[in-house]
Protein backbone atom coordinates (compact mmCIF):
# COMPACT_ATOMS: atom_id res chain seq x y z
CA UNK A 1 0.00 0.00 0.00
CA UNK A 2 1.37 3.57 -1.00
CA UNK A 3 2.57 5.69 1.96
CA UNK A 4 0.10 8.71 1.75
CA UNK A 5 0.61 12.02 3.11
CA UNK A 6 -1.71 15.06 3.12
CA UNK A 7 -0.10 18.72 3.88
CA UNK A 8 -2.55 21.49 4.42
CA UNK A 9 -3.32 24.22 6.72
CA UNK A 10 -5.01 22.98 9.95
CA UNK A 11 -8.71 23.50 7.93
CA UNK A 12 -11.09 21.56 5.78
CA UNK A 13 -11.41 23.60 2.66
CA UNK A 14 -9.91 21.85 -0.30
CA UNK A 15 -8.01 19.37 1.76
CA UNK A 16 -11.32 17.76 2.91
CA UNK A 17 -11.85 15.52 -0.38
CA UNK A 18 -8.89 14.44 0.29
CA UNK A 19 -8.89 13.13 3.48
CA UNK A 20 -12.91 11.93 3.03
CA UNK A 21 -11.18 9.98 -0.28
CA UNK A 22 -8.34 8.05 1.71
CA UNK A 23 -10.69 7.79 5.05
CA UNK A 24 -13.49 6.06 2.62
CA UNK A 25 -10.98 4.12 1.20
CA UNK A 26 -9.25 2.92 4.99
CA UNK A 27 -6.04 3.77 3.43
CA UNK A 28 -3.93 5.13 6.09
CA UNK A 29 -2.24 8.64 5.71
CA UNK A 30 -0.12 10.94 7.55
CA UNK A 31 -2.55 14.36 8.08
CA UNK A 32 0.27 17.02 8.14
CA UNK A 33 -1.39 20.41 9.16
CA UNK A 34 1.35 23.40 8.52
CA UNK A 35 1.21 26.73 10.83
CA UNK A 36 1.01 30.47 9.11
CA UNK A 37 4.22 30.47 10.82
CA UNK A 38 5.61 27.26 9.42
CA UNK A 39 4.27 28.08 5.82
CA UNK A 40 6.74 30.43 4.37
CA UNK A 41 9.86 28.01 4.80
CA UNK A 42 7.46 25.22 3.97
CA UNK A 43 6.23 26.85 0.16
CA UNK A 44 8.85 26.93 -1.60
CA UNK A 45 9.08 22.41 -1.20
CA UNK A 46 5.53 22.65 -2.64
CA UNK A 47 4.77 22.52 -6.22
CA UNK A 48 3.67 25.85 -7.61
CA UNK A 49 3.93 27.10 -3.82
CA UNK A 50 0.33 26.50 -2.88
CA UNK A 51 -1.13 23.45 -0.69
CA UNK A 52 -3.26 20.98 -0.46
CA UNK A 53 -0.50 18.84 -1.80
CA UNK A 54 -0.98 15.33 -1.73
CA UNK A 55 2.72 13.07 -1.23
CA UNK A 56 2.44 9.34 -2.81
CA UNK A 57 5.41 7.64 -1.40
CA UNK A 58 7.46 10.44 -1.55
CA UNK A 59 5.94 12.22 -4.74
CA UNK A 60 4.20 15.43 -4.08
CA UNK A 61 1.52 16.51 -6.23
CA UNK A 62 -1.13 19.56 -6.57
CA UNK A 63 -4.32 20.51 -7.80
CA UNK A 64 -7.30 19.11 -5.22
CA UNK A 65 -9.54 18.26 -8.13
CA UNK A 66 -6.94 16.38 -10.40
CA UNK A 67 -5.59 14.79 -6.63
CA UNK A 68 -9.41 13.75 -5.58
CA UNK A 69 -9.53 11.99 -9.03
CA UNK A 70 -6.59 10.31 -8.78
CA UNK A 71 -7.41 9.13 -5.11
CA UNK A 72 -11.24 8.06 -6.01
CA UNK A 73 -9.56 5.58 -8.98
CA UNK A 74 -7.75 4.05 -6.13
CA UNK A 75 -10.75 3.42 -4.10
CA UNK A 76 -13.51 2.35 -6.46
CA UNK A 77 -15.40 5.99 -6.75
CA UNK A 78 -14.43 6.62 -10.02
CA UNK A 79 -17.64 6.15 -12.37
CA UNK A 80 -18.13 2.61 -14.73
CA UNK A 81 -16.96 4.00 -18.06
CA UNK A 82 -15.76 7.27 -19.87
CA UNK A 83 -19.23 8.54 -20.07
CA UNK A 84 -20.00 7.82 -16.58
CA UNK A 85 -16.43 9.74 -15.58
CA UNK A 86 -17.89 12.51 -17.59
CA UNK A 87 -20.72 13.10 -16.06
CA UNK A 88 -18.89 13.38 -12.80
CA UNK A 89 -16.39 15.48 -13.94
CA UNK A 90 -18.76 17.71 -15.08
CA UNK A 91 -20.75 18.26 -12.02
CA UNK A 92 -16.92 18.20 -10.35
CA UNK A 93 -16.02 21.42 -12.03
CA UNK A 94 -19.42 23.01 -11.88
CA UNK A 95 -19.24 22.51 -7.94
CA UNK A 96 -15.99 23.82 -8.27
CA UNK A 97 -17.16 26.91 -10.42
CA UNK A 98 -19.36 27.37 -7.58
CA UNK A 99 -17.02 27.35 -5.32
CA UNK A 100 -14.62 30.15 -7.33
CA UNK A 101 -17.73 32.53 -7.81
CA UNK A 102 -18.13 32.35 -4.08
CA UNK A 103 -14.52 32.90 -3.09
CA UNK A 104 -13.86 35.76 -5.51
CA UNK A 105 -16.38 37.86 -3.20
CA UNK A 106 -15.65 36.45 -0.05
CA UNK A 107 -11.68 37.40 -0.29
CA UNK A 108 -12.29 41.23 -2.09
CA UNK A 109 -10.48 42.96 -0.31
CA UNK A 110 -12.42 46.04 -1.07
CA UNK A 111 -15.72 46.53 1.33
CA UNK A 112 -17.58 48.84 -1.68
CA UNK A 113 -16.84 46.21 -4.00
CA UNK A 114 -17.59 43.54 -2.19
CA UNK A 115 -20.84 44.54 -1.33
CA UNK A 116 -21.50 45.54 -4.54
CA UNK A 117 -20.51 41.78 -5.58
CA UNK A 118 -22.71 40.09 -2.46
CA UNK A 119 -25.87 41.51 -4.18
CA UNK A 120 -25.31 40.05 -7.48
CA UNK A 121 -23.54 36.89 -5.77
CA UNK A 122 -26.39 36.45 -3.00
CA UNK A 123 -29.26 37.24 -5.45
CA UNK A 124 -28.57 35.39 -9.07
CA UNK A 125 -25.52 33.33 -8.84
CA UNK A 126 -25.94 31.36 -5.79
CA UNK A 127 -29.75 30.42 -6.25
CA UNK A 128 -28.61 29.35 -9.66
CA UNK A 129 -26.05 27.18 -8.98
CA UNK A 130 -28.34 25.87 -6.28
CA UNK A 131 -31.24 24.98 -8.44
CA UNK A 132 -29.24 23.75 -11.20
CA UNK A 133 -27.75 21.12 -8.71
CA UNK A 134 -30.19 20.26 -6.25
CA UNK A 135 -31.76 19.40 -10.05
CA UNK A 136 -28.80 17.08 -11.46
CA UNK A 137 -29.09 15.64 -7.75
CA UNK A 138 -33.15 15.16 -8.01
CA UNK A 139 -32.51 13.50 -11.20
CA UNK A 140 -30.17 11.44 -10.02
CA UNK A 141 -32.00 9.56 -6.96
CA UNK A 142 -29.93 11.80 -4.29
CA UNK A 143 -26.61 11.47 -5.71
CA UNK A 144 -24.70 14.22 -8.38
CA UNK A 145 -23.82 11.23 -11.23
CA UNK A 146 -25.23 8.25 -12.22
CA UNK A 147 -27.51 7.78 -10.16
CA UNK A 148 -24.61 6.09 -7.40
CA UNK A 149 -22.23 6.82 -5.61
CA UNK A 150 -19.01 8.92 -6.68
CA UNK A 151 -16.35 11.15 -5.81
CA UNK A 152 -18.32 13.86 -7.12
CA UNK A 153 -20.94 13.01 -4.29
CA UNK A 154 -17.68 12.88 -1.47
CA UNK A 155 -16.25 16.14 -2.98
CA UNK A 156 -19.32 18.02 -2.96
CA UNK A 157 -19.62 17.26 0.86
CA UNK A 158 -16.65 17.63 1.74
CA UNK A 159 -15.79 21.18 0.86
CA UNK A 160 -19.44 22.19 1.90
CA UNK A 161 -18.66 23.27 5.06
CA UNK A 162 -16.38 25.85 3.06
CA UNK A 163 -18.87 27.19 1.18
CA UNK A 164 -21.21 28.16 3.73
CA UNK A 165 -18.49 29.64 5.73
CA UNK A 166 -17.46 32.01 3.17
CA UNK A 167 -21.31 32.57 2.39
CA UNK A 168 -22.70 32.67 5.98
CA UNK A 169 -24.86 30.00 5.66
CA UNK A 170 -26.72 26.52 5.32
CA UNK A 171 -26.49 26.33 1.09
CA UNK A 172 -28.27 22.97 1.27
CA UNK A 173 -31.02 23.63 4.00
CA UNK A 174 -33.71 24.52 1.38
CA UNK A 175 -32.38 21.93 -1.11
CA UNK A 176 -33.58 18.35 -0.29
CA UNK A 177 -31.98 16.73 -3.31
CA UNK A 178 -28.53 18.43 -1.99
CA UNK A 179 -29.14 17.32 1.47
CA UNK A 180 -29.65 13.86 0.29
CA UNK A 181 -26.62 13.96 -1.76
CA UNK A 182 -24.77 15.08 1.76
CA UNK A 183 -27.11 12.10 4.07
CA UNK A 184 -25.74 9.89 1.78
CA UNK A 185 -21.67 10.48 1.89
CA UNK A 186 -22.07 11.25 5.99
CA UNK A 187 -23.98 8.07 6.36
CA UNK A 188 -21.19 5.87 5.39
CA UNK A 189 -19.03 4.88 8.68
CA UNK A 190 -15.62 5.23 7.22
CA UNK A 191 -16.24 8.92 6.29
CA UNK A 192 -18.55 8.77 10.04
CA UNK A 193 -15.49 7.73 11.37
CA UNK A 194 -13.39 9.99 10.03
CA UNK A 195 -15.79 12.88 11.10
CA UNK A 196 -15.59 11.89 14.09
CA UNK A 197 -11.98 11.92 14.96
CA UNK A 198 -11.05 14.88 12.66
CA UNK A 199 -9.49 17.87 14.36
CA UNK A 200 -12.56 20.25 15.07
CA UNK A 201 -11.76 23.67 12.77
CA UNK A 202 -14.04 26.72 12.07
CA UNK A 203 -13.49 26.54 8.02
CA UNK B 1 -18.93 6.15 -34.83
CA UNK B 2 -21.03 8.42 -32.58
CA UNK B 3 -22.80 12.21 -33.98
CA UNK B 4 -20.58 14.92 -32.52
CA UNK B 5 -21.15 18.81 -32.62
CA UNK B 6 -19.81 21.53 -30.98
CA UNK B 7 -21.38 24.38 -29.96
CA UNK B 8 -19.72 27.86 -29.35
CA UNK B 9 -19.13 31.21 -30.32
CA UNK B 10 -17.44 31.74 -34.09
CA UNK B 11 -14.10 31.84 -31.51
CA UNK B 12 -11.60 29.51 -30.79
CA UNK B 13 -11.14 30.02 -26.97
CA UNK B 14 -12.92 27.74 -25.16
CA UNK B 15 -14.02 26.00 -28.10
CA UNK B 16 -10.65 24.81 -29.63
CA UNK B 17 -9.28 22.08 -27.59
CA UNK B 18 -12.49 20.34 -28.40
CA UNK B 19 -12.17 20.89 -32.00
CA UNK B 20 -8.30 19.88 -32.11
CA UNK B 21 -9.05 16.82 -30.00
CA UNK B 22 -11.84 15.91 -32.44
CA UNK B 23 -9.85 16.23 -35.56
CA UNK B 24 -6.51 14.49 -34.16
CA UNK B 25 -8.66 11.49 -33.91
CA UNK B 26 -10.09 12.41 -37.38
CA UNK B 27 -13.84 11.94 -35.71
CA UNK B 28 -16.11 14.10 -37.82
CA UNK B 29 -17.71 16.66 -36.09
CA UNK B 30 -20.20 19.63 -36.46
CA UNK B 31 -18.96 22.49 -36.20
CA UNK B 32 -21.92 24.54 -34.81
CA UNK B 33 -20.93 28.77 -34.48
CA UNK B 34 -23.43 30.53 -32.99
CA UNK B 35 -24.18 34.44 -33.51
CA UNK B 36 -24.53 36.97 -30.64
CA UNK B 37 -27.84 37.46 -32.37
CA UNK B 38 -28.74 33.98 -31.83
CA UNK B 39 -27.57 33.01 -28.62
CA UNK B 40 -30.37 34.68 -26.01
CA UNK B 41 -32.91 32.16 -27.41
CA UNK B 42 -30.21 29.07 -27.13
CA UNK B 43 -28.98 30.04 -23.70
CA UNK B 44 -31.90 28.17 -22.43
CA UNK B 45 -31.32 25.11 -24.48
CA UNK B 46 -27.78 24.79 -23.06
CA UNK B 47 -26.67 23.07 -19.69
CA UNK B 48 -25.62 25.78 -16.99
CA UNK B 49 -26.51 27.92 -19.92
CA UNK B 50 -23.30 28.16 -21.53
CA UNK B 51 -21.18 26.99 -24.05
CA UNK B 52 -18.40 25.27 -25.14
CA UNK B 53 -21.12 22.50 -25.24
CA UNK B 54 -20.32 19.06 -27.07
CA UNK B 55 -23.06 16.90 -28.68
CA UNK B 56 -22.55 13.22 -28.11
CA UNK B 57 -25.49 11.52 -30.28
CA UNK B 58 -27.98 14.13 -29.18
CA UNK B 59 -26.82 14.30 -25.51
CA UNK B 60 -24.98 17.97 -24.67
CA UNK B 61 -22.86 17.78 -22.01
CA UNK B 62 -20.59 21.07 -20.99
CA UNK B 63 -17.31 22.31 -18.94
CA UNK B 64 -14.29 22.27 -21.34
CA UNK B 65 -11.71 20.36 -19.31
CA UNK B 66 -14.26 17.28 -18.31
CA UNK B 67 -15.34 17.73 -22.59
CA UNK B 68 -11.69 17.22 -23.78
CA UNK B 69 -10.39 14.83 -20.88
CA UNK B 70 -13.31 12.67 -22.70
CA UNK B 71 -12.45 12.99 -26.12
CA UNK B 72 -9.05 12.23 -25.36
CA UNK B 73 -9.93 9.19 -24.02
CA UNK B 74 -11.27 8.38 -27.28
CA UNK B 75 -8.31 9.65 -29.47
CA UNK B 76 -5.72 8.05 -27.25
CA UNK B 77 -4.53 11.26 -26.10
CA UNK B 78 -5.03 9.70 -21.86
CA UNK B 79 -2.63 8.75 -19.88
CA UNK B 80 -1.66 4.93 -20.01
CA UNK B 81 -2.42 4.50 -16.11
CA UNK B 82 -3.75 6.57 -13.08
CA UNK B 83 -0.71 7.92 -12.26
CA UNK B 84 -0.13 9.63 -16.20
CA UNK B 85 -3.76 10.54 -16.19
CA UNK B 86 -2.60 12.54 -12.16
CA UNK B 87 -0.24 14.56 -14.42
CA UNK B 88 -1.66 15.41 -17.17
CA UNK B 89 -4.62 16.51 -15.00
CA UNK B 90 -2.35 18.90 -12.92
CA UNK B 91 -1.28 20.45 -15.78
CA UNK B 92 -3.97 20.90 -17.55
CA UNK B 93 -5.70 22.73 -13.94
CA UNK B 94 -2.58 24.61 -13.55
CA UNK B 95 -2.84 25.67 -17.15
CA UNK B 96 -6.44 26.20 -17.06
CA UNK B 97 -5.92 28.16 -13.26
CA UNK B 98 -3.51 30.95 -15.20
CA UNK B 99 -6.12 31.02 -18.10
CA UNK B 100 -8.47 32.16 -15.42
CA UNK B 101 -5.87 34.82 -13.61
CA UNK B 102 -6.01 36.31 -17.10
CA UNK B 103 -9.33 36.42 -17.50
CA UNK B 104 -10.06 38.19 -14.34
CA UNK B 105 -7.71 40.98 -15.60
CA UNK B 106 -9.05 41.00 -19.08
CA UNK B 107 -12.53 41.14 -18.26
CA UNK B 108 -12.24 43.93 -15.04
CA UNK B 109 -14.66 46.84 -16.64
CA UNK B 110 -13.33 49.39 -14.39
CA UNK B 111 -10.71 50.85 -15.83
CA UNK B 112 -8.93 52.00 -12.80
CA UNK B 113 -9.21 48.63 -10.63
CA UNK B 114 -7.77 47.18 -14.27
CA UNK B 115 -4.60 49.04 -14.22
CA UNK B 116 -3.87 48.32 -10.68
CA UNK B 117 -4.30 44.53 -11.27
CA UNK B 118 -1.96 44.50 -14.57
CA UNK B 119 0.63 45.14 -12.65
CA UNK B 120 0.81 42.10 -10.64
CA UNK B 121 -0.65 40.34 -13.74
CA UNK B 122 2.08 41.00 -15.98
CA UNK B 123 5.27 41.56 -13.22
CA UNK B 124 4.35 38.50 -11.54
CA UNK B 125 1.57 35.91 -12.30
CA UNK B 126 2.60 35.40 -15.62
CA UNK B 127 6.34 35.04 -15.24
CA UNK B 128 5.45 32.39 -12.59
CA UNK B 129 3.46 30.28 -14.16
CA UNK B 130 5.43 30.56 -17.70
CA UNK B 131 8.66 29.73 -16.21
CA UNK B 132 6.86 26.61 -13.87
CA UNK B 133 5.37 25.78 -17.21
CA UNK B 134 8.57 25.79 -19.37
CA UNK B 135 10.10 24.02 -16.45
CA UNK B 136 7.73 20.79 -16.78
CA UNK B 137 7.96 21.35 -20.71
CA UNK B 138 12.15 20.85 -20.04
CA UNK B 139 11.76 18.03 -17.82
CA UNK B 140 9.04 16.21 -20.07
CA UNK B 141 11.43 16.99 -23.34
CA UNK B 142 8.84 18.80 -25.14
CA UNK B 143 5.86 17.87 -23.68
CA UNK B 144 3.58 18.95 -20.74
CA UNK B 145 3.43 15.34 -19.04
CA UNK B 146 5.04 12.04 -19.13
CA UNK B 147 7.23 12.81 -21.84
CA UNK B 148 5.27 12.14 -24.64
CA UNK B 149 2.15 14.07 -25.80
CA UNK B 150 -1.02 13.54 -24.10
CA UNK B 151 -4.27 16.04 -24.29
CA UNK B 152 -2.59 18.55 -22.04
CA UNK B 153 -0.15 19.19 -24.88
CA UNK B 154 -3.50 19.61 -26.85
CA UNK B 155 -5.45 21.83 -24.46
CA UNK B 156 -2.12 24.05 -23.66
CA UNK B 157 -2.05 24.55 -27.72
CA UNK B 158 -5.82 24.89 -28.37
CA UNK B 159 -6.08 27.92 -25.81
CA UNK B 160 -2.41 29.77 -26.51
CA UNK B 161 -3.96 32.02 -28.78
CA UNK B 162 -7.05 33.16 -26.48
CA UNK B 163 -4.63 33.45 -23.53
CA UNK B 164 -2.36 35.46 -26.22
CA UNK B 165 -5.19 37.75 -26.94
CA UNK B 166 -5.71 38.44 -23.62
CA UNK B 167 -2.59 39.24 -22.38
CA UNK B 168 -2.14 41.25 -25.68
CA UNK B 169 1.58 39.16 -26.35
CA UNK B 170 3.42 36.24 -27.28
CA UNK B 171 3.38 33.85 -23.99
CA UNK B 172 5.94 31.11 -25.73
CA UNK B 173 8.56 34.02 -27.64
CA UNK B 174 11.18 33.70 -24.80
CA UNK B 175 10.29 30.17 -23.44
CA UNK B 176 11.77 27.43 -25.72
CA UNK B 177 10.32 24.43 -24.15
CA UNK B 178 6.74 25.42 -24.14
CA UNK B 179 7.54 26.50 -27.87
CA UNK B 180 8.60 23.19 -28.41
CA UNK B 181 5.27 21.49 -27.24
CA UNK B 182 3.36 23.90 -29.58
CA UNK B 183 5.47 22.92 -32.39
CA UNK B 184 5.04 19.40 -31.53
CA UNK B 185 1.40 19.66 -31.67
CA UNK B 186 0.93 21.98 -34.89
CA UNK B 187 3.15 19.48 -36.62
CA UNK B 188 0.99 16.71 -36.57
CA UNK B 189 -0.79 16.40 -39.61
CA UNK B 190 -4.11 16.08 -38.78
CA UNK B 191 -3.83 19.55 -36.54
CA UNK B 192 -2.35 21.53 -38.87
CA UNK B 193 -5.10 20.75 -41.60
CA UNK B 194 -7.77 21.90 -39.06
CA UNK B 195 -5.95 24.80 -38.22
CA UNK B 196 -5.79 25.82 -42.19
CA UNK B 197 -9.03 25.17 -42.71
CA UNK B 198 -10.83 26.64 -39.53
CA UNK B 199 -12.32 29.78 -39.89
CA UNK B 200 -10.08 32.80 -39.58
CA UNK B 201 -10.99 34.61 -35.99
CA UNK B 202 -8.99 36.64 -34.03
CA UNK B 203 -9.91 35.38 -30.43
Amino acid sequence: MPDYKVYYFNVKALGEPLRFLLSYGNLPFDDVRITREEWPALKPTMPMGQMPVLEVDGKKVHQSVAMSRYLANQVGLAGADDWENLMIDTVVDTVNDFRLKIAVVSYEPDDEIKEKKLVTLNNEVIPFYLEKLDDIARDNNGYLANSKLSWADIYFTAILDYLNYMTKSDLVANHPNLQRVVDNVTSIESIRSWIDKRPKTEI
